[in-house]
């Protein structure tokens, strides 16, 4: 590592980690409307952040939802520019019960940092105005940087397109860096290339017009909690094989070579069942756990609720039950597409006696980057300058919906560093981050600036 | 109407309601533990109101879980006596949302009472009290009459069953008289002849050890929520059969007689589906609405949650789903058996990859009530004598698990003489009992004991 770099993190580590654990107490939650105050106290932290950072200007910009932090540093216009693209918001931390301690309450145990938000994706995203300030501080900043961290992510970004077709001119650069996905392992240093697309709705079945007693109308009316049981059941078959007409057509399906290489890539069934406390994994017939996680759309259940749910028993034939539901897609599948699919599917088969509400939650194309780009081509070797080996690509099961967007409307493409792992219990209780993976992390991307001022 | 009784009955109804009211006001759910103080509240409200109608003595019999309400007028050891049974707890109120006004905070709306246990069954029991009250103040009361009003019913009356073991002199009776159920209608007077028997369960499926990221592990981790609905889709055949083995084998199916007999009872489907608000029934192939409530045994899924169920979306593979399921049994099937049966269905069918817990709620046995005893004479021509009209016997759909037990402890029949009506919306938002209903059980209830003291 460049003596200057190594000596300035050695400097301030600690002062890193106070300023990262001060975010980690806001709790940005996008989802939630009693949040709202919380997220402009994020955004006004943010912008404050890169401003003491060394960044030429930094400013809010209002959405018709969450503000978008916007800022820059311009060394020289003849220089390559690398986009910083983040989100300061976080996921709902419920079930409040299973975490250790306090989401927004972040603590350090045994070298990890437990808070909401602590991989996804502020750890992250702060790794990167850290090396900002490194480079600048150290005089060693080789290219342009511009940020651009946003609050609504986790809800899908409603806001952000809009934001980015009318400000090309501002958002220009010659590639998009983000800091948003894991590594296989911090042994196994690994470029995530590709993200899968989401598909996300919500399905409301309807029975009788309010609740009744269950032995008074049981048996004799639709029971929403049953049908919407068999809605479910009826989306895979017994190989676990998704049964929605017409939810495969746009699958373009891996190589024989491509799954080859898929799987060279480390994993270890009996530790990864251990970590997830499962005797056996489940999924698709035919395919692997990493290719049902990467190359393979998926049909997941997010969340079900109907009835009466709190202690002891009550004898109530509900009204309504409802359920979150969502798909992973991948490329040249149509989020759009699939989201009306998945709409037309829970609607067409509600049987009678009951009435199906459905509704579209955000979602987000799938995207691929590619390994034979200069910007890819930086990222793998300054993985290398600092893990002494060269990463591994791989597919990421994950969404990061604006990818697509960005190309569309920038015409540049993506390259993801992400540092975190997949155990980091990302959307979970006790979501932590490595102090090891954030300190890497900052440590690894000032490589990655100076190889691409010389690579673009 | 005797003359002495609708003076009386005239001179105090406004009395008798706001009495009626003030016990409505105070939340006794049974279920919450944060009502353990209502609970005895209630209580102590109950054993004043009996002392107040006149009887001889009232006391709380503490239990180990809510008080039980003992009291009796004992006028003649010679005569026959009756034993009124009753509950003063209510289910829990929830979804709070929507009601049209507070549960335990009554209104008077086009005649009818608004509460949660307006009719199921403060209000129900309240009119024995106030019939005791109106025979002793008129000097017309002709049989003993001992009250036992529990305060656990709608948790299955864990600890009824002790104190009626260790009582068995000081219940002694003739017959147990019990106002907890529906007529047909007021035009058509009818009095249910056997209560469905029930087994209630809880089922909870857990896949891994936490809540996981939707696209980092979803496709190959079991996914409680799908796992738990195929378990519930699996419950019934497309004729809305229960397809649980040995589910059926203790069923005596109704002879083509008995059938008939219900066939002939009133029942207007359109009304019926339009009072429901739903476009079509649902229920078992070959069998009539009637007979689905009454005379088939039921699996209804009574509750089920898992995963987010908050505002918006969140990607989460949840690691738990639950469900509460519970079955209305129908004589001869036994709640014993049946329970075992279905706990050891949903942990037989738990695929690989999950492990599913399952606890037992209350059961209850079937009860049926013979009608050619004096006892539901007595009822029949009581019924006749304020409505004008022979009541029609039917068979009820809920359940009164005591029923079986105070048969087994003190070797007599149970005669229910029900004031309510389906529509009341029991267990539900919105419970109400129309105030003609509530006069009219305090007019009949005296018919009752003068019947009965002279055909016993």
């Amino acid at each position: 590592m460049m003596k200057a770099w190594k000596d300035y993190l050695d400097k301030n580590r600690d002062r890193f980690l106070e300023e990262l654990l001060e975010l980690l107490r806001i709790p940005s939650v996008s989802a939630r409307t009693e949040h709202k105050n919380d997220m402009v106290k994020c955004a006004e932290a943010v912008k404050q952040r890169l401003l003491d950072a060394g960044a030429d200007m930094a400013e809010i910009i209002p959405t018709d939802g969450h503000p978008i932090v916007y800022g820059e540093k311009i060394i020289d216009s003849s220089k390559p520019t690398v986009l910083v693209y983040g989100h300061y918001d976080v996921q709902p931390a419920d079930p409040l019960e299973l975490w250790n301690s306090g989401p927004f309450d972040p603590v350090i145990k045994d070298g990890k940092i437990y808070a909401r938000g602590s991989c996804d994706d502020k750890g992250q995203f702060y790794m990167h105005v850290k090396a900002l300030e490194m480079m600048v501080k150290t005089k060693t900043l080789s290219t342009n940087i511009k940020f651009c961290i946003e609050g609504e992510e986790e809800v899908g970004s409603p806001n952000l397109g809009k934001f980015v077709a009318s400000n090309k001119e501002q958002l220009k650069a010659d590639v998009i860096l983000i800091s948003d996905t894991s590594m296989i392992s911090m042994e196994n240093p690994s470029i995530d290339v590709g993200v899968r697309g989401l598909s996300y709705i919500e399905v409301e079945v309807t029975g009788a017009n309010r609740d009744l007693h269950s032995g008074v109308y049981g048996g004799a009316v639709a029971n929403p909690i049953t049908i919407l049981a068999r809605m479910i059941a009826s989306c895979h078959d017994e190989n676990n094989h998704i049964t929605i007409p017409g939810f495969y057509d746009d699958v373009v399906e891996a190589t024989p070579e491509e799954r080859k290489k898929l799987g060279a890539a480390p994993f270890n069934e009996a530790e990864y069942k251990k970590d997830l406390g499962v005797n056996a994994l489940w999924g698709e017939k035919g395919y692997t756990t990493n290719e049902r996680t990467g190359i393979r759309p998926t049909l997941e259940l997010n969340g079900i609720w109907g009835g009466y749910t709190g202690e002891g028993s009550k004898t109530v034939l509900p009204s309504k039950a409802t359920a979150k539901v969502s798909a992973r897609l991948v490329p040249n599948q149509s989020s759009t597409k699939i989201t009306e699919i998945l709409l037309n599917y829970f609607t067409k088969i509600a049987p009678e006696g009951v009435t199906v509400k459905v509704m579209e939650h955000h979602g987000g194309e799938p995207y691929m980057t590619p390994i034979d780009s200069s910007a890819y081509k930086a990222a793998a070797a300054a993985v290398k300058d600092t893990f002494g080996k060269e990463p591994i690509p791989v597919r990421g099961g994950g969404s990061i919906p604006i990818c697509s967007l960005f190309e569309k409307e920038l015409g540049i493409k993506i390259v993801f560093m992400g540092f975190g792992l997949d155990s980091d219990n990302l959307h979970s209780p006790n979501e932590k981050y490595d102090l090891f993976n954030f300190y890497k992390g900052i440590e690894t991307i000032p490589y990655f600036h100076q190889h691409f001022a010389q690579m673009a």
